[in-house]
């Protein structure tokens, strides 16, 4: 443990979020406290601007703006999909950036995202401590879909739960008003694990949620998709909702998504990225039982409808940058911020602590099967009491003309970018 | 001009939006005050519930009820698509209807919708002026598509247009996040009118917009949009952000994306409602220019977003239910209640107006070509300074245990229907 005296670098990594800039703000506001922290460094688009020296002083923003960056989505300073090579086999990367960290006495580094960032930022840790460069080094956590090891629940997925809640609530009166039958399926993001789906029982829970819920943690059967519908739609005035994760695959384990294309048109989907699985399923059902259908995809607004974001999940995602930065200055390294939950006073509190980061480089945390039920198509009362806590209140950027007001960064360069 | 004592029966009617029972709540809270309005009836279905005798005793809900209908979406009555015959050919639904106004002594009745509800409400109310039945006959308007004719305005545009923008600057920092060229195309309602992509230049107000937007006011060629996004793309290191109604249509009047139905998967796309066009744009602009892309959907989404609601909408909806009662109770019929922008006193007010139904009944009202600029790719300021007192201030449902509380309405059947 070594109290050091350098520059802060900060970068985000991965798919961004509706808080993950609620983090950013949370270290650069705390770092700037600190006199041991002589420059605060905002990476443009994560460790490809660590690597190619394009980073912003992040010292000359006003805090007022940074402020404002807890409730402006997607990754303010850029984000990128950049995975490290094995050192073994290629150690360019590696030697770059220990250049880069000496060239700015770089002291202090945070990494903020999910798997594959926390991986990143374990390389990136475990070459340093190899080649003894002083450097402390925390893993700021992210993403909505909740799958990091060893932390009850992660930064970024109560305000995508809540988005998911709140609008299921919206569409579930939609799609009741006409006296008539209809279907409605609903594509909710999660590759593998399904706990951004299981949040449409929180709409359940409240009277107005989907009739089935389908996770990519229980292999899915089109057959039996068809015949689930069948069951809801006889006994609902031929209505029904579905809830399907983009990421459910076949008991093979081949996405269903690729079984459709495999049929027929492969260029149209599932080419660049997951999605078109709503419009397939609704499609089967219309021409199965001859019903009024709609597929809906929540997309891209599930991570990033910051106006919808949970006001513990701001906090939470806040408060965890600023635990990333107390812990480096007080010489902690080579670890994840983690969240644990503290019921022992009778209502929920989160508990901050430090987890290391090889323990959560690449591994997926999923749901645990014992709480999905009704032969694969809902959640138990578990999933409700484990998540309800993590969506309450409401806490978005104050409204300008009648529209969110974002936080607005100069972007200052303090590297050799132009 | 008659002042009458009798019931008063309430029905919504064609798509629902985010606050179409803001208006219900209007005619509901102000109809129990007037003691010539012996009962207050809610149709189930709309002109449907009236044929079968399907309604609700609106007398027996609770006030805090009602009240909370003014945030919560689609229609709690339930809605209905049915169009009346034309008299001359078939009057049996006429003679039916003046059956069950006899029968309940229904002296005032109120339809909510769009055209083809005014044309329902123009059609009942010239058959009972014929056939000398005395009732108060007044139009509510609604339509997120704010094409209704005479009106400055409708209710549900504003709020459905703050989905929009708010939901586009989201998603306009999600699309930039990465350093690599994305193109997303997004789809927004419109069969014929424009005024809700018009919409998506609010966002670009703000800074956080589309660099495309295409209203079906003017016609929509393929190749031209393929040019378009090329040139954004080259502009903007390979990004663009396209916004595209889902009523454009080619030259010759033809749905764009029934061209791509007859091309490929006719059973795809396109049979049950429009949508599946941004999914293809999206996909051709990836064939032409192998450049990552998006289709999104805002869906039923931008319909009933009630947690995003425009304040002014919100009381502009509740109003105009307030005013129709007014109206009918002071002796006028055969109109729809209209609004009138105000800006004698520098800034926005509303006023409120009646309108013959028949000028009202199926004409549309499109965004004025002089607004489109760009070449068809953008919206003048003449369309923000219109739209954007429109859109300003939240309004939406108390939160329970994170999520909004809606209306729950008992729903005392007051017809024969069990």
């Amino acid at each position: 443990m070594k109290n050091l005296k350098g520059a802060l670098m900060f970068g985000q990594s991965g798919g961004p979020t509706s808080v993950i800039n609620a983090s950013a703000a949370g270290v650069f506001l705390e770092a700037r406290k600190h006199p041991n922290i002589t420059a605060v460094y905002g990476l443009a688009h994560g460790i490809k601007g660590l690597l190619e020296e394009d980073f912003y002083d992040m010292g000359k923003e006003d805090e007022k703006e940074l402020l404002l960056m807890k409730n402006t989505p997607s990754s303010s300073l850029g984000s990128v999909r950049y995975k490290l090579a094995n050192i073994d086999k290629d150690d360019t990367d590696y030697k770059r950036i220990l250049e880069v960290f000496k060239k700015y006495n770089v002291r202090y580094f945070f990494y903020n995202g999910g798997n594959d960032s926390m991986d990143t930022c374990n390389k990136i840790s475990k070459y340093l401590l190899s080649v003894g460069y002083d450097c402390n080094i925390i893993g700021v956590p992210k993403t909505i879909d909740n799958d990091l090891y060893g932390t009850d629940h992660c930064p970024g997925f109560g305000s995508a739960a809540k988005y998911i809640a709140t609008t299921l609530m919206e569409l579930n009166l939609d799609a009741k008003v006409y006296d008539k039958g209809q279907v409605a399926v609903i594509e909710i993001m999660g590759r593998n694990a399904g706990w951004l789906t299981a949040a449409a029982s929180l709409a359940g829970y409240k009277g107005l949620g989907a009739d089935l819920i389908y996770l990519p943690e229980v292999p899915f059967c089109v057959d039996k998709f068809k015949k689930d519908v069948k069951r809801v739609m006889d006994a609902n005035k031929g209505k029904c909702i579905a809830c399907v994760s983009e990421g459910v695959r076949n008991k093979d384990g081949k996405l269903i998504v690729e079984e459709f294309s495999d049929e027929k048109s492969k260029d149209h989907f599932g080419h660049t990225q997951l999605g078109g699985l709503a419009i397939h399923l609704a499609d089967l059902i219309n021409q199965e039982y001859g019903v009024k259908v709609r597929g809906i995809e929540f997309n891209l607004m599930q991570r990033c409808a910051a106006h919808l974001a949970s006001a513990v999940d701001v906090e939470e995602a806040f408060n965890a940058g600023v635990e990333a930065v107390k812990a480096a200055v007080s010489g902690k390294s080579d670890m994840m911020v983690a969240f644990e939950r503290d019921m022992s006073s009778g209502s929920y509190k989160c508990k901050y602590f430090l987890l290391p980061l090889e323990k959560v480089a690449n591994t997926e945390q999923k749901v645990p099967l014992e709480w999905i039920i009704n032969n694969g198509t809902a959640l138990s009362q578990d999933f409700i009491d484990y998540a309800l806590p993590l969506i309450q209140g409401d806490c978005k950027a104050p409204l300008e003309d009648g529209l969110p007001r974002f936080a607005r960064l100069k972007k200052v360069q303090a590297g050799i970018k132009k």
